[in-house]
């Protein structure tokens, strides 16, 4: 059977995610529908980046990821299908894919461009029901890649700042809060020496890396490496994005 | 495998939606469930109405829809349900299912009153998990829509006001805010000019008419038909109902 | 086809719900997975086990429920799988488990402890994703329970108050809000009677049991039972949690 994935901005109130549902399962009736999560913040392209990069890695090969944070709907953005560690991500080319192809030199790219594969009526702000939807259903159903449109040899990326790396110092960012207010930056595990301080956008210096958010004092902030191997800042059972008044950009320096 | 869509009011945090979902597998195991919102504004008939409405054109036929915003429950209110566009829809008669049978003369509707059908213990709170949940399943296992109740002549309908269209003018207002701040009005598309001007609840007025959300400016107000086909009001990549402090039934007039 | 239930405080807008259905359906690809919640209240393992505990028991035998509500993730709590009313609960050791077992002599408790059913690389941070996932998949698909790990003689349970239960008096509080916010107290329906004065937090007192939310006047607050039959305090179309200002432990008492 095969698997569609729905990773939006859509919220959980409307009718939009429950119509993409049933054009999906009005073209292929035998697909499973999954939902990854519809409350990407509203057009936060990073946010829906980062987030089916890191889902979409627990995913069995073939299954058909339908991302739609899409602030440019109707504009000249191109739809597209991105190829890459052998699964299938259908989306604005926006940027949305850019993150999960860097490991990746295997990616490809298509534009969609067939409008046999689309709904017949397309509206000029909802692509995720008129096109994406349909068309992940078609190539479900066992379309060929190459029947949607023509290669492209390049896709949009991410304005996401580079981790400065020098011998005593590595400079990074705040990049995503989660649900619990951590705050996950740009620094990855790689770069994280045990005997680390971490200098929270020069507010605050912590002294040490925790293991786990349990080794921490209740309510006072902690450093740890999350779930998705990247330097997190947390608050044991609190919400550092609020306690702390962080914002996406802040900067998070680890000093010797 | 038949397929049962939920809407409710019932939000994300507690057993409502889950206790329904085990009811459903418990009586039609080989149903297939699907998640339309269950983040309907708490006892918004109208906004459950136009989630349902506009989401059951995607499905295919014979899709089984329980709705789910019963203020009344526990009242004398009639559980029901309709039939229309070839479709089920099971839920409260309180108006929920009235948009949808405008255009569909073949309409019919049922009282739910056969017991065994229900769940054996019915509280006076949750007919979600006890008499619809449970209606539905028998639906999906094939039981005659007239075996759960007698057909009723008529069901109860909205009271959203009609649109008022003069030699220059066209008045409607707004019935709905979307997951965005998208202020939602009762105009149809068939019902717009072009080259109109909008006036917003006597408090702005908008030029034109976009076509979509990225023709407009960033940070201001902009009207365009929405994916349902209805004048909507948006500000690009903001929120109108915050930013524009707007209220459902609040006047929107379009003006030559 | 085997039965998977997700409930969680992971909420709706990151990787961690939907790196869980990837694993999932990696390991046993004809799982049906079921959505009960992932807007639990961050780490209240309360709220947690009261909406498994109602929601289960509307599942069909062998339903696998992974519950994870977890601030001690990466701690010495033991990750568990508990069988109890003929249905699998998987899950950190943390009282999660400990409501649904008080009617059940039958229950029993397994530790987690084979690796071989993890992921390969375990996170101290989410171990939703990967060890509550992997397991219920193998679970799913046939592994016996006992090679999981060792029985368990005892289970961690929370710490809510009692009921006191005098002559003329039952003494009870607010253990739960759900959506509406409506007040769930740990005073049962048969320790209710009929003609009983109920005193809200020495603050308020209500005159009498209503037998639905319909039968109070709008906006006033009302008690009556619930659809999982405890009291309950409400506002007829309103919000009792918030217009009350009530909070968690409040004292709702009985009175002749």
């Amino acid at each position: 059977m095969p698997l569609i994935t729905l990773t939006t901005d859509f919220g959980y109130q409307d009718n939009y995610v429950g119509a993409m549902k049933g054009v999906i399962l009005s073209i292929c009736p035998k697909a499973t529908i999954i939902d990854i999560a519809h409350g990407i913040p509203p057009q936060n392209i990073v946010h829906g980046a980062f987030v089916i990069t890191e889902a979409s890695k627990y995913y069995p090969p073939k299954t058909i990821h339908v991302v739609v944070v899409d602030p440019g709907v109707g504009s000249k953005r191109l739809p597209i299908c991105v190829t890459s560690h052998g699964q299938y991500f259908i989306g604005p080319d926006n940027g949305l894919f850019s993150l999960m192809i860097q490991d990746d030199p295997q990616w490809a790219a298509y534009q969609l461009e067939n409008k046999k594969f689309f709904l017949e009526t397309i509206s000029t702000t909802l692509h995720g029901r008129d096109i994406f939807a349909p068309v992940a259903a078609h190539l479900a159903n066992g379309v060929k890649i190459n029947q949607f449109g023509k290669k492209l040899k390049k896709i949009n990326t991410l304005n996401i700042a580079k981790v400065q790396t020098t011998k005593n110092k590595v400079l990074g960012e705040i990049i995503y809060f989660d649900h619990y207010g951590n705050a996950i930056t740009n620094i990855h595990q790689k770069d994280v020496n045990k005997n680390v301080k971490i200098n929270i956008n020069h507010k605050m210096m912590l002294d040490q890396l925790n293991t786990s958010y349990e080794t921490g004092e209740l309510g006072f902030p902690l450093a740890l490496i999350s779930s998705s191997g990247f330097l997190e800042i947390a608050i044991k059972q609190g919400n550092a994005a609020k306690q702390l008044a962080l914002q996406i950009g802040d900067t998070i320096s680890l000093e010797e």
